[in-house]
């Protein structure tokens, strides 16, 4: 592309560094966005400023706000003895989606990592041990991946929580709602076999 | 998601409707951005902006362009003898990227449709003929989609062409480069034979 369209090439530059978009998917949604430049073009960009100059980390619980403090800590409908900690704020909106926790979140923003020198202070757990009292909570969910790094953190923030009367629990392993044995790894079914329930 | 991310909502439900993105991709994507707000976010919203501000069609031949005549039409490096007609944009992107055709364009932005009433004049038909004089084209390259509305529209175009000194011709139909015979469809295995050269 050539001379006039340098603006046009930049966009697409942009947008191919998007997950899930590559040049050529970038190319196409920038030509949809050009076809619909006063339905969809603008009103994206104008969205885009919108979230870009609003949105912080929520001061308490690290989810992505646009207040100081997200509107999940400041709700007076959710439950504040209960607070489930997740690695990040998609993990956060996953949960939401299921609808069915009620208590508040603490988000990461991550895994410990010796490698990266990520240590507790960059997980904001301090944070989440202050809430604690400060929040009365007698229970914390950790939703943790059930990876390596995933169950290190999970580990590291149970033992903090020793001497206090806190419930500690996680999230059930076993097979998913709707999914086939025969499509499922072996440590997932490994791990619903020993946590059997009677029918 | 509720209260305060409403704008962060707003802007995922605007990314769902780019193709090649669905409402998974678009929360990933917008996770994304928010996280990378300075360097990608904020980029991304100017360049929207000033692309929604600044680009229109050619005037000539109908290609997108930040100036009333675009960079192809008015690049003296271009010959005038050749124009290529292509349906859309992408399509004359497509051309450009494989760097072999070296004259002028002209974009249909469409084909042919009693259906959806696009007739000659939605599609710029007469001005393409009027450039046919004023440019002194010796040669109209009909590059449409072997689809039947891409090959009605080319035999129209080629109707108009009777009683002038132009050749119409059309781009070869073949095997593609790189492309296994086994992975390929029946009707262009055909075209690619009835069109043989010698070896």
């Amino acid at each position: 592309m050539s001379g006039d369209t340098r603006d046009i090439q930049a966009l697409i530059d942009l947008m191919a560094r998007l997950p899930g978009l590559g040049p050529r998917s970038a190319r196409r949604a920038v030509l949809h966005l050009i076809r619909k430049r006063a339905q969809l073009m603008t009103p994206l960009a104008d969205a885009l400023r919108d979230v870009a100059a609003g949105v912080r980390d929520c001061l308490n619980c690290g989810n992505v706000s646009t207040t100081e403090v997200c509107a999940i800590c400041t709700s007076e409908k959710r439950e504040t003895g209960e607070i489930c900690v997740v690695e990040d704020v998609a993990d956060l909106w996953a949960m939401e989606r299921s609808g069915v926790f009620r208590g508040r979140y603490h988000v990461l923003g991550g895994t410990l990592s010796a490698l990266d020198a990520v240590g507790p202070d960059e997980l904001g757990i301090p944070r989440l041990l202050d809430r604690l009292d400060r929040e009365g909570v007698q229970e914390v969910i950790l939703a943790l991946a059930v990876t390596v790094e995933g169950q290190t953190t999970a580990h590291y923030i149970a033992d903090q929580m020793t001497g206090r009367d806190i419930a500690v629990t996680s999230l059930a392993q076993g097979v998913p709602v709707g999914g086939e044995l025969d499509y499922l790894d072996d440590g997932t079914i490994g791990a619903a076999l020993r946590a059997r329930k009677s029918f």
